[in-house]
């Protein structure tokens, strides 16, 4: 018999178990947050056509190269979706009827063809919230303040927001004497702040700005911390100032504390036209999710301009920081027939129906070997079901951490475990 | 400026939150059950390699058609999975190391490239149990009956099971003298006796087969009802008669009851080898799931043998027979600041915390268009948040069904309304 080349598509992977169990976990908490915001759920397909994906103006030339395209069977162009952000900005332009603020989350997978490497994967999830319809900076802090709910429910202790704002950088790139239809091209170089050396950021600079402006800008993206003290020395217009202070103002009201101002912050995505942030989970990690405000993106989808902002939390590395204790099974109790397969059974469904997650032998193995089953997979009880225990109206139950067996009729069984 | 194409793939659709709010609450309830009868989750990518899928001996020739399969950017001929069943089979062979029975449950999409129609879609859910390692009819038992509670939570009512043997109608065709290699190709023309006329079926039937094997297997399978009523006459041998009866025996200790054997009953793919089933839900929508015993396909995978059993619930078939009334969202209540921007901030992240959902005035809108707003959105209650009601340290909070307003504090609202 010729076997099979058994691996998973390159790039992606299984969720066994164990591992499953724990980000279902994790998912749960996080929606739970969201639902607290007030955000509903929106469910699109995982397929897009490619003329919405590559709208030059969604994703941006460098996130184009990662699309994961291709030619589907009936000839049409279509992509596995690149991010939760462009399905939905479709979905607002075809549904004029959605009462606005239309907020909403997905915690779904999207894909990315990228060299696959340790801890990067094409199939990932990334889990958002995005408030559609509102103007005000308010809306980018409840964004903030949610996900700052969102990650602490889910179990991380130590992370922080970094923030900048697009407008702000327009006016600082505009007075370092840079030309506007070389900002994104300047933006995307000075994101790369964090992993490189200024010098190097400085020789990409040159290569398409003057000496002035690159030293100019090399200096300003060093710019980090409390606003109001760095806020002092830069040439900026009233309306761009009072913007961001009634942001941070929220951000206040909000008790979201954890954050700093910082210039060098520019996002790699093409189409934020406000306030924009990243979270940061340390040096190791890095950052863990970012957003900001995106107002242009939706009217290039319906020809209306709609505002819009939102974050994207990036789940597999959240994943990565919680350190808790994985569980085997959901299961709390297992049923081991002894010979009694018939009673065994009608007990079971009576533990079921009672809401206890209840699993029972299937093989008809030995008592010594079942016991060695439950406590392989970790399942905290057994129940015995033999003839005597039958003939009592009762049942055994082993607590399998410390051994001790009680007992009881059905309905204590289920009592106990609840 | 150029409009996009704003369409979803062919075949795919959205759920806007009412109809996603619907669809996450059923998935909870049948996730719920599956977890109750010791299932553990198991996730894997949507994309398998085709060279899995295509095997003959996975998915059968008909259904082969209908893989979504492309060629990736990389050149690789790649499938978006077909059903939930190959790739379990891929991972169970992947992961020797997995303590047997494995019982997993997983509640994802599929997608199959059909013609699209009218609530036939490209892109859909199943709901999936299957044990794995387990040859006991007992433990095909256990799969109805978990799929039974599954359903009934999930808020079904009329439902009953069409059972078959594929080793029983093996006998019965081998006795009506078609050849071992004519078997798949009978069965699939047998199985569309509940779609088809009987004189259809024999047409189509005398094209490979005698006029007497086509005029007994018209006879047999028009036989339904109980076993023991129509098994008198069928000659068989012992073997399959007792594993039959006895899997007829678990079904009653489980208390699964709403059953016909059906000898017409023979499942599309090809690979079933004991018991088979199907839900059956009325003549209007007819089947809403199915599966059986599988015993042979994970050893075309490992080369070792491997029993198993299983089923898959049809979500798109069970979601159009529930007609409960469908929520516009998850948010309990909506804050309406009069000027109080502050305060209202404060108060909405106090009741958050307090585990309440809840949503508040983001643009800066009146007083009626706030409420206007939340009564459009069924938002069951609003607050209101003013100077006098601040200075007396408390919030209004008004019953959009009765129209009743409270004057309350903070604690008091996070307690009425838990």
């Amino acid at each position: 018999m010729a076997k099979l080349n058994l691996e998973t598509v390159r790039g992606m992977r299984d969720f066994l178990p164990e591992e499953k169990i724990f980000r279902d976990e994790v998912i749960a908490k996080i929606k739970k947050v969201f639902e607290r915001y007030g955000f509903a759920p929106l469910e699109t397909p995982v397929l897009e056509n490619l003329d919405v994906l590559k709208s030059k103006d969604s994703v941006g030339d460098e996130a184009l190269k990662l699309v994961y395209d291709f030619t589907d069977k009936g000839g049409r162009p279509v992509a596995l979706r690149y991010d939760l952000t462009v399905p939905l900005a479709r979905v607002i332009a075809m549904n004029p009827q959605l009462p606005k603020p239309f907020k909403r989350y997905c915690i779904d997978k999207s894909w990315r063809y990228e060299r696959p490497q340790a801890g990067r994967y094409r199939e990932f999830y990334q889990c958002d919230v995005d408030i559609i319809g509102a103007e005000s900076v308010m809306a980018d802090a409840e964004i903030l303040a949610c996900a700052k709910s969102a990650l602490e429910e889910a179990g991380l202790a130590k992370f922080s927001f970094r923030i900048n704002s697009r407008k702000l950088m327009g006016e600082l790139l505009e007075s370092a004497g840079v030309a506007r239809n070389q900002f994104v091209r300047t933006l995307r170089v000075l994101d790369k702040m964090d992993k490189n050396a200024p010098e190097e950021i400085a020789k990409e600079l040159r290569t398409f700005l003057s000496e002035e402006s690159t030293n100019e800008l090399i200096e300003l993206v060093k710019v980090k911390g409390d606003w109001y003290k760095i806020s002092k020395t830069l040439k900026i217009c009233d309306a761009t100032r009072k913007e961001i202070e009634e942001f941070i103002g929220y951000l206040k009201n909000y008790g979201v504390k954890n954050y700093t101002i910082d210039l060098s912050l520019a996002r790699g995505l093409d189409y934020y036209t406000g306030i924009v942030f990243e979270i940061d989970a340390g040096k190791e990690i890095g950052s863990i999710g970012g957003g900001g405000r995106y107002d242009d993106m939706i009217g290039k989808f319906s020809g209306q301009k709609v505002p819009a902002t939102g974050l994207a939390i990036g789940l597999e590395r959240v994943m990565t920081l919680l350190t808790s204790k994985r569980r085997k099974t959901n299961t709390k109790v297992y049923v081991v027939p002894i010979k009694e397969i018939e009673r065994a059974i009608e007990i079971i469904e009576d533990l079921r129906r009672n809401g206890i997650n209840a699993d029972l032998d299937l093989s008809g193995r030995s008592v010594g070997k079942n016991l060695e089953y439950a406590s392989k997979m970790e399942i905290p009880f057994v129940i015995l079901v033999g003839e005597q225990e039958i003939k009592q109206g009762k049942v055994k139950l082993r607590d399998m951490q410390t051994g001790e067996e009680l007992l009881l009729a059905v309905e204590e069984v289920a009592e106990k475990l609840k």
